[in-house]
């Protein structure tokens, strides 16, 4: 296990589907935030499930107490305790499945590792892991955006086969986002996905899709060459996401198919500072941001658990047919929305404090 | 700057383009390991530049020596040093440039980092900075050899719009990768990249492309969920090499286009423990290696510095044309092989060595 | 704030004397391990206050809950999250305190840190603070004794001017150091703390003393050259205590003044092993253990917070007689006993696991 | 092994006493700091052997170079490589003792833990393993003396059973102590001790003593609770050098024998800030400094390799007469001053960073 996250603004994740609760506990968050937890319960109310007939109805208040690190609303510099507690507990959904490792999920990995595995639910591979970074990194939007004014919105950039195009990235907010229940900014685009897994559900199948984010307002010279490059970072947060498969920033993979000449971002006099005409870096160069947006996409392959039948073999190898009960999402990439944004978040956040830590000697009369 | 990369299998990287040399120092190395410069060598001969026409014309020997840590020409557990001593440096190549920021090199962000940057060559945004990273790379390579057979080979996908398709995975293997100079394993495919690349330097361009990677006879239950999940740990290292712009495992990006029903990899009994007879999950599932191969995609970008004019300004903001000189690759995936294969090796031991520390009470006796 | 110990056994801790409650998350507690709130509470029970008439009267029944990483009373290997709810919160005992730094207390330079404090209580600086480390440190020390078959056993060895000489460390155990309130294991010495406690306690005064530990069985070959030494983790663990001004091992300040030819601990045969016929060196030689008991002293000072007047300033400056009142120990030394030991566990267990990540090239075949 | 040190200005040594040579790599130097080999060389020529007649005669140079990380004499932020070769290697003097174990040397407990070691002079158990930390610190010292005005100052307080007593802490420089070939700032007293280990060479026999270290002008504010509180970093520092076995700050263990109303430390109004009219605290209350000058004292043992013959066993249990040969100190404080120095400047740099990398938000307009 290694559930703890970041370098000066640490957080350590625990809790798993199905034991009392689970929670965050975070070292290094900066005193005198104000801070209660309505600030928290926004983000892990767009991450709670039942929010839709196209997510799992599992419904859970999944309401946040902070334990710790506040008084009078106001954080100490002491590290804050976070925690939700499970209340919707069913194993027995999931309990004849537990000598059949469900194919592509963690089922077999799991065992393999740790020689033990939660009997239910999936454990900490389970979404509700999740809940804790969800928390954390509501906190760090907060300070990102009070400090900073840096605003991180992410949006279902598809879903199977159907895509958005030619979005607007000035026009594009958060409310906008919500306004569509797959939370795609291209309203028409995101009632023919809200369709496309409908008819999944209804087949007892899943379908995956692309996240995508953009960060503005990012300073410059954020980023630690060279292993904690910000899109070093970025790519391990969001790959430790649970169903993630693929992560891109900028021009990505398409990028690898256009000349030099084509591809280079030319700078540009943007005031005080230098901007660049085209922003196929996604806002990073040599593992540090320039000062334009970030942008990163994620791809999510579809939910493992599905209640069609699959031809496999329990763990001693006999074959079986598998047919899923229990609540699961047909497709977590509305859900996945928040997610990518707090933990987006939380990286930043660690490099903006590392990068405060750096005594710039020119400037130090 | 963070140039430490493990928890148990450090390395710590220093050194830039144009200063006496490279290196690294690598903690916790396990003892008794059979190592002379000749294991380290044979990765950074294939890593460094003048191999063919097609990569910088800049002939370093990059010998390395061992500072540290061996006795006898075996390991003794203590920190291990290695360095490369920098011989071909020419600064004034790069002198002319250094008040104009090249458009999507690291020298604007570098400046807004540090205040200060290295005058001419990149400094550690330098493609050479990944000589320490190599010749540890060869070291953790090798004991993963020896201890457990595994094997990890890296090719060339695509240079540009040219790709590879229907490889057997079983046939690779580094010697067939290194037939072609661009270490494509379909040499014919492989002719064409070439090509593309001399017409690339020709015209004074250059071309990005995608680099595979497989890893066989990894065994099962390596990666620490949650936050150094094996396939986060991969892509931060992967997407800490320069000009990487995108990260893949198992189906990546395509993946997110089938159903679930299509998707998910179904287990079967092969001997003592199971296999999945598809492998979209690329050898890894909930985070940790189910046995099956590792296999990974990683972008490319284009190289930023070339000799085509560029309309850009200069760091006071003044419009300039940009015609850069100096040695520089037009396309860097083919020395990327070996960086990919041995960045992989180093992820791959950190987490074995962790696994290795998990007390399994239930074998105890 | 740095509230996270270890690199495989890794602790999280939180919480302060006034908020919801304390606790830790535990991140990579082997699995298989069987393990109830029982086996945590023990040493929550020898830590709590108001066990005697010479510690603070507070009566909280700090009971332990275990949120996460078990099942069926058995690990995971998942993040362990655990809690004791603070109960009898009085924060008005220190309110017209707020604004009087206490006298060698940390008032003053947690104002300095973080520009905020906890109102009351001294927060993250109250020995509170240690029920986070004394239930993860309890399954530590389960996991050493029963893998490794070591014990842990503390006791107090002076208390003011009053100390215990020659000492049987073959025939000391937890049994013989409870039987005595103030836990020295010389039960007529015992008396005489225990009445120095109670006259300091009339007098408004508080009594500083040395607290004793000595390792059993403790494998050759656990700690971490050269940062990482286990008398170095151990001095870290102990002087991160609350009130610990001094750690010594083996001879310790008594071992500078006999010449190395009266020093040194000459080997014998003993058994298959090596041991050592004199232990000056205190188990450990060269920052390893080498297989002898390790035994190490640490110094508390007396408790700052005492009712005695004293004249001293507030923030401002302005002068001012504080006379404390609320709860306090006037003596830490018998409460620091577990503390002790499970801090020590905590620093053995990680070593441990450490030393079993390390692969051994030449007993691999 | 672990030979990494510090959270933000990290440090990685390697090398032992007889192959190609020691240095280390410092990842997290900040920007901008004027720096060539002379600043550095300074605290080696202190550290060196063969400074008088008795210290060992191994005459190294141990002169250093800077590998990597500045450019015309000025930091670029980037990891500096620091390299002093070894020249006067003569393994020979310890070849005969290979089959034996020195008694309280490391021989025997790095077999243990590793299943080999060096087969000649202690290998990183070697005192000169500490050339890469006294390097590293040289340039830490630089950066807290130019930017903060923090001066480091240690001494030999005690040779055996000879001690300073009463020293004026304000007078004390490392002028006056350097006066002294011991480095005892009392000169009389430093003659005594001289003669104390002359007549220990000439008996074959070795002496301990004690090493004090002041820091004047740190800022209130510094060191991270709970684990890392500056007194605890402080003894994990010290308590890593070679030889170490006690650390104590402030009134130490003698501060255990005072009840706290004579130990407390009262506030005046010293300025604008507070200070303390007694420093029993050392300058740290809560783990953080007060602004008051930070005092500590560390225990070395006698050296363990002595010529007078000693009756111990060999590594097959054989009873043998070992004296030993070769180079060896009567006695390390002396050469320890400016190690205890540097390694002390390690920790205060790193917690200065950690310090100031914290958001505070009330001064944040």
């Amino acid at each position: 296990m290694s559930s703890i996250f970041g370098t000066l603004f640490k957080i350590s994740t625990f809790g798993e589907s199905h034991c009392k609760g689970v929670g965050v506990v975070i070292d290094g968050c900066p005193p005198s935030l104000s801070l209660t937890e309505d600030d928290i319960q926004v983000q892990l109310d767009r991450r709670r499930p039942g929010q839709s007939d196209v997510t799992t109805a599992r419904d859970e208040k999944d309401k946040v107490s902070i334990l710790s690190g506040t008084e009078n609303g106001v954080t100490l510099g002491t590290p804050i305790g976070l925690f939700v507690a499970n209340r919707d507990q069913r194993p027995d959904d999931y309990a004849d499945m537990s000598s059949i490792p469900r194919p592509s999920h963690a089922d077999y990995s799991y065992q393999m590792k740790y020689g033990i595995r939660a009997s239910s639910g999936g454990g900490r591979s389970s979404a509700r892991e999740t809940i804790g970074r969800v928390a954390a990194g509501a906190i760090a939007e907060k300070i990102l955006n009070e400090r900073y004014g840096i605003e991180i919105i992410s949006w279902v950039n598809s879903v199977g086969n159907i895509s958005v195009n030619n979005l607007d990235l000035d026009e594009i907010s958060r409310n906008l986002v919500d306004k569509s229940l797959v939370r795609c900014p291209d309203l028409r685009i995101g009632e023919l996905m809200m369709q496309a897994i409908k008819d999944a559900k209804n087949s007892h199948d899943s379908l995956g899709g692309v996240v995508s984010c953009i960060c503005k307002n990012v300073p410059a010279g954020w980023g630690e060459p060279v292993f904690d490059k910000i899109e070093a970072k970025l790519a391990q947060a969001m790959m430790s996401l649970p169903a993630t498969k693929g992560f891109e920033i900028g021009s990505g993979f398409s990028g690898t198919r256009v000349p030099g000449s084509e591809h280079n971002d030319m700078f540009f006099k943007n005031g005080n500072v230098l901007g660049t005409r085209t922003n196929n870096s996604g806002g990073v160069q040599g593992g540090i941001t320039n000062g334009e947006p970030i942008i990163f996409n994620i791809a999510f392959k579809p939910p493992a658990t599905i209640g069609k039948p699959q031809e496999t073999v329990d763990l001693d190898g006999i074959p079986v047919t598998l047919e899923a009960r229990g609540r699961h999402d047909p497709c977590v990439v509305p859900r996945a929305v928040p997610i990518v944004e707090t933990m987006t978040a939380l990286v930043l956040i660690d490099l903006a404090l590392r990068q405060q830590s750096r005594i710039m000697f020119d400037n130090a009369e």
